[in-house]
Order: structure tokens, then C-alpha cells, then sequence
């Protein structure tokens, strides 16, 4: 059996989408920036895609910038404020959990004259909406907090922010800027920019069922906003390149279901997530959930087995066909242990005996039973062959549950 | 009849490249930097795609960056030599025919402290070497030339230019580095290069039958290049973003087929593309091929009608099914005459007369004899209608041929 939970890495492509990307491929081929019918026809589905798109995060269809993914995205949105803002002020906020897209611009932005703020988390993964409050300055031109970590699936409380962002602009801050990375928030939970009151998100197709190498960057009407890639004057002059039709047009797809099926799968991936969660505290012992275990998005379930070494529990799993991570696959170049954990302030051996879990809308029960039962057995061996295992670790029933 | 002559612009995909990418989008669907067999295998098919881009071009695989389209690949070259050298120069030297991609990327650099100088061309489209050579000074640390003009087919001397950068690299100039955008020449005529000199090349995948989306930049082993894309270490620390397995897996196929069949797409491309202006100036009078007749990619022609305007001939020719563009499908959006073949010395009529007429290796006889008499019947009635007709544009048979 082959079960894949790893679908906060990656997904793969709803039927769907496949099959509404296929014509574009062949016969409808068009550059959508050629005037002839193949162009126009190009174009037409493009901007089908950003009305589905728009729709899915309550946006206008022109506040949505098609981009190569949620890494470009996140680039954009804090390189294009960076750029167009830098005479206003050098100062940006953002926290010690974010994906390192945002982390590495941010590294980027310093080394060109920008100051960061770097917020802490608390041991459940949450920032301090003080922190954000005493952090804003008069020179603050940017606050980027996740919406949903991809790590934990822990949700940061974005409307709090927005509110702060909006005083700091009442008493004079003017250049302050509020972006979210959404991508793995998307299709997991409801994702309003309205209601969450942000400048700008990013999302990412593929995980949410969509095409690799496309995604969008949400920018609130009349922000101003540096480009990222230059020459032609696509994407409303946002973002230059030929527009990746079949791709955006996977994205839209993508949305679309995302957004109808969205209280229906998320139900579904909640209730098989914490089924999960029950077999495996009833079934293995010493095992703890990383990350808020409530306030968190219903795919993804980050776990510390107690004794175990993540990756060759990792390792023993892919063996018996079950596909899961320790940490993001973004980082996994680096063989630093996660930051994110670290940020927590998880121990060493904790985040060492760390998996997470990540469960899609097609992920069945019976693949849930396979998991659990090889998961059980599998960290029984490690756990058996670990020159300081314990009697206790192996055979009793205790749970820490920290959160 | 739908003909599709816009190939410049984009191509269909080819079935083969299809079906390569397929498998991609569902069952090996895995993110390329997962540790387990579904990632494992995601990369080996991007490691195998790099080895088919690599061999194409006649490069090492280590050099082949992936990124999301031409236009990305001309930024990082640009972008990425002058932040990484920026310290011992900031001299650029271009042309003023290049793609936007290049010449808005100058711009940009133009506003953070670097100097551009944009080379003349002459009335065939080609830059003159002396006029490279002048140009190098002490600071000068990139050269960038298309191989193949985008809009007129030219083949730059760029062998010639990488001699000029070798001597200028013998006398101190160390920091010098030779970019080549050849989105235009790669599956048209043979590109390796060593052969010719170059430390970085862009292609696109869309124009050689691959996917949108998709593109790579060859960056010669020991380069330093900084990032455009920061975030995780994907593409040996080149370009962060998860990689876009099925587009890379497409682009690799394209890139086989572009190298196996080199030769006889070039020579059936050439047959057809000669044959349709032969026959053109066989029936039509007063048409010129801009820029040179001999130097250039085999499958596009760049013709000015007299006494006609080019929009109004692509869309005539558009309701009849036949897809043509004037100049760039990039340069679209802005409703400037075409920038290069104003460089070229063309009165403002004969810009206006222009059209782009693009072949691919699929295209076949029927097509261009329909393509023909299409062309021919609709010269004659815009002539006809256009308030200053002269009769002797509708009658007569004399050609301008000035190259």
C-alpha cells in the first residue's frame, strides 16, 4: 500500500484541474498577450482563473498577480513593499516561524539596509499581539506573519494584527504594509483578505491540489508595490513574463474547488487528522503534538515521538509505502533541525523525534489504519533497537500532551 | 483553416513532451526536495530533465539553473552578475534591440547606480564588434546580446563578442561576464556553449514545444551569481521555489527532441519559411524583408507591406484564421512601434507595415499556401481601401529587397 501524507510538501492534482488544464497545452496554445483569436481565447482563461481565484479569498480579480509559486509570491510581497517604500522607512516585522522564503528575503533585505524585528513564538507556536504593538515603529514599513505555519498548522491571529496595523496608521505610520503567507492556510480553512483585513497573501497551487510552479500574490488595490521580475508589461505591470496559461488555469480550477468543497474537506481531513491523533496516543506511547493542538489547521499533525530519531522513522515508513516528513521539505537542503520547533523551544531530542503528518481531501481512512499501524510498529522497532531505550518508553500508556 | 504562424510568440506543445508530463501531475506527484521515495523519484525525473537541457547546449547539468520562463532567466542573469560584482563595477553593456526582459532589467539596474550602455545596430539588425570592444571599459562587468532577435530572426555575432571578452579579460578586466539570451535561437540553429563563449544563456521552454512556465539559465561552473528568489536551497542554492516537476520534466523532453531533430526541423522550417516569401513576393508587390535575409533563425520572417498597417493585416488575416503578430507578443501591451525595428532604421510606415510571421518544426505546406492567399487577397483589399492607394502599390511588381 502506498499512502501519501505529505500533501503540506505537496499535492497532487485534483482530476479536475488536469482536465482543465489539458487544451491548453495543444490546441488552444496561445501567448495571451497576442492579439490574434489564440491569444484572446489565452487571455480569456486567464482572467476566468483570476475571477476564480479572486473569489476563493474575496478579492477583486485585478488585486490578484499571477506569479511562479507561493517562494515568488512571498518575494514580491516583501521585495516589492522593501523597494517601494524604502524612503518612508527601513523597518519590517515578521517571526521566527516563517517559511523560509520569507526568512531568506528578509535575510536578503538586511544585508540592503533593512532592519528586521524577528518575533518570538510562544511554546504552543503563537505570537504575542503585544509583541507586534511595542515592535511598530515610525519606520515600519512591513509586518509578514503566516497565516497558517506549515510546520505545526498552528494559526496566527492575523485579524489582531490587521487591527494593530490599522491604529499604528491612525496615529501617523502611513507606510505600513500588512502580508500574509497563506499558502498553507488555503483550502484548509476560510481565508477572506477582507475579513482578515491584510495588504497582501500569497498562495501557492500546488497544495492545494493545483499545477506546480504557479501562484498568486494577493495586492490590496492601490498599493504601491516594486516589480520583482521585469520586461513586459503583464499582470497589470506587476509581474513581467509570458503568463504560464495552462497553470494559471490549474490555479483557477484549483480555487474553484477549494472554495465549494472547502467546509466538506476540511471537515473530512479534521475528523481523519484527529482520528489519527487518537490511534496513534491510544496505540504508541510517549508521543506528543507539536504546535497548538487547537487553534491549527485540520491536515496537518506534527508529532515528537519520545526516543525515536525523526528521519529514520522518516526512512522506515517510506519502506512500507507511507510518505511523511520531518519538518518542511523547503528546508530540508539544510540539515539544520526545524527552526520552527526550535522556535517553540522544543528540546533537541523532541525536535529529533519530530514527524509531521499532512493528510489531503482525498486521504482515506483505510489509509489512516495503514498509517497508524505502521507507524506503531515501526517506532516499537526504533525505539527497541536505541541503545538507550527504556523499559517504560516501550510498554506504558503515557501520553504528554503538553498543549 | 486555422494557421497558426505566431511560433515566436508560443508553441503547442509537442504530443511527446505531453505525455512526458503527465505521470508528473498525479501518481508521481512528489515535491523533488522530499526525503522519501515520492520525492526521490521527482527529482531524478528534474535531475534527468537537466541532463537533456545540459546536453542540448552542450553544458554540464551542475550549470543548468531551472526557473519559471525566459523572461526570469534574463533577470537573474542580469540582476544576479550585477549584485554579485556591483562592488567592482557597474558598467552594462546591451543592445537596443534586445527582449524587454533585458532592457527593462537594465532600466531597473539604471535606477540603482549602474551605468548601461545600449549598442547601436545597423540596418540589417547586427551590432558591430568595434562598437562592442569600445564600449568595454575598466568597470564593465556584463555583456549581454541576444543570439537571435525575437522580432527579425538576426543572428548576433557572439562568438566574435565572446573573443572581444576573452582579450578584455586578458588586460585586467576581470570581472567581465557574457550573458547571451537565445530564448529565440535554441531548437532553431545549433547552440553549445563553448562554441560560443558565453557564461550565462536563457531559454524558454513555450518556444520549443515545451510548457509555459518554465526556463532555465546556464550558468558557467564558478560564476557568481547572487539570488533573484530567495528561500529555501532548491537548484544548488540558484533559485528557491519547489521545483515544477511536470514543466522541468516538459522542458527536458522538448529540449531531446529540440537536439535530435535540430537538423531537420531547421531545414523543413527554412524550405517552408523561404517558400513563403518567395511565393509572397511573387504575388505581392512591395514587401521587404527587415532585417538580414541571410543571418537568421529559419523560421521567421519579419516583412513590412507598403501602404498597409500591420494591425489592421494581422487582424484581417486573424477573422480569416490565420494567427501572425506584429513584432513582440511581450511588447504588446505598450502601443509603441516596435523598439527594434526603429533600431533597424525603418521609416515610421514601414514599422507600421511590419509583420511577424513565425514558423515551427509542425508547420506544413498547406499551411503556408493557405497562409499565402490569405495574405495576398487581404494586401490587396487594405491597399485598395486605404484613402492614399497609389496604383502602382496595387499593380505593380517591384520589390524592395534592402539586405
Amino acid at each position: 500500500m502506498k499512502v501519501y501524507l505529505d500533501n503540506s510538501a505537496t499535492t497532487a492534482m485534483a482530476t479536475e484541474v488536469v482536465d482543465a488544464m489539458l487544451p491548453y497545452f495543444s490546441e488552444e496554445m496561445g501567448n495571451a498577450q497576442s492579439v490574434h483569436s489564440f491569444g484572446q481565447r489565452a487571455k480569456a482563461a486567464v482572467e476566468k482563473a483570476r475571477r476564480q481565484v479572486a473569489e476563493l479569498i474575496d478579492a477583486a480579480p485585478a488585486e490578484i498577480v499571477f506569479v511562479s509559486g507561493g517562494t515568488e509570491a512571498d518575494n514580491l510581497a516583501l521585495r516589492g513593499i522593501a523597494e517601494a517604500h524604502r524612503d518612508y522607512g527601513r523597518h519590517i516585522i515578521t517571526t521566527r516561524i516563517e517559511h523560509p522564503a520569507v526568512l531568506a528575503t528578509c535575510e536578503a533585505l538586511e544585508r540592503s539596509e533593512f532592519r528586521i524585528t524577528y518575533l518570538p513564538v510562544s511554546s504552543r507556536g503563537l505570537i504575542d499581539i503585544e509583541d507586534v504593538r511595542d515592535a511598530i515603529g515610525d519606520d515600519t514599513i512591513l509586518i509578514s506573519v503566516m497565516l497558517a505555519n506549515n510546520e505545526t498548522g498552528t494559526i496566527q491571529p492575523i485579524e489582531e494584527i490587521a487591527g494593530a496595523v490599522s491604529k499604528a496608521r491612525g496615529r501617523g505610520v502611513e507606510h505600513l504594509h500588512f502580508h500574509t503567507d497563506a499558502v498553507q492556510a488555503v483550502g484548509k480553512i476560510p481565508v477572506d483578505v477582507k475579513r482578515l483585513g491584510v495588504d497582501l497573501l500569497s498562495l501557492s497551487a500546488h497544495k492545494i491540489h493545483g499545477p506546480k510552479g504557479v501562484g498568486a500574490l494577493y495586492v490590496r488595490k492601490g498599493t504601491r508595490l516594486s516589480k520583482l521580475l521585469h520586461g513586459g508589461h503583464h499582470e497589470r505591470d506587476r509581474r513581467a513574463g509570458t503568463e504560464n496559461v495552462p497553470g494559471i488555469v490549474g490555479l483557477g480550477k484549483a480555487a474553484e474547488l477549494a472554495r465549494v468543497q472547502l467546509d466538506e474537506r476540511a471537515a473530512r481531513m479534521r475528523e481523519l487528522r484527529d482520528y489519527l491523533e487518537s490511534q496513534l496516543m491510544t496505540y504508541v506511547t510517549n508521543v506528543r503534538i507539536n504546535g497548538d493542538a487547537e487553534r491549527r489547521v485540520p491536515n496537518i499533525s506534527n508529532l515528537s515521538f519520545e526516543g525515536v530519531d525523526g528521519e529514520s522513522l522518516l526512512i522506515s515508513l517510506d519502506l512500507k509505502g507511507v510518505a511523511v516528513s520531518t519538518g518542511s521539505a523547503c528546508a530540508s537542503g539544510s540539515l539544520e533541525p526545524s527552526h520552527v520547533l526550535q522556535a517553540l523551544g522544543l528540546s533537541r531530542e523532541e525536535v529529533r523525534g519530530s514527524l509531521r503528518i499532512s493528510l489531503s481531501a482525498y486521504t482515506t481512512r483505510d489509509e489512516i489504519d495503514y498509517a497508524v499501524s505502521v507507524l506503531r510498529e515501526t517506532v516499537l522497532r526504533l525505539r527497541e533497537m536505541s541503545p538507550d531505550s527504556e523499559g517504560d518508553l516501550i510498554q506504558s500508556a503515557g501520553f504528554s500532551k503538553p498543549n
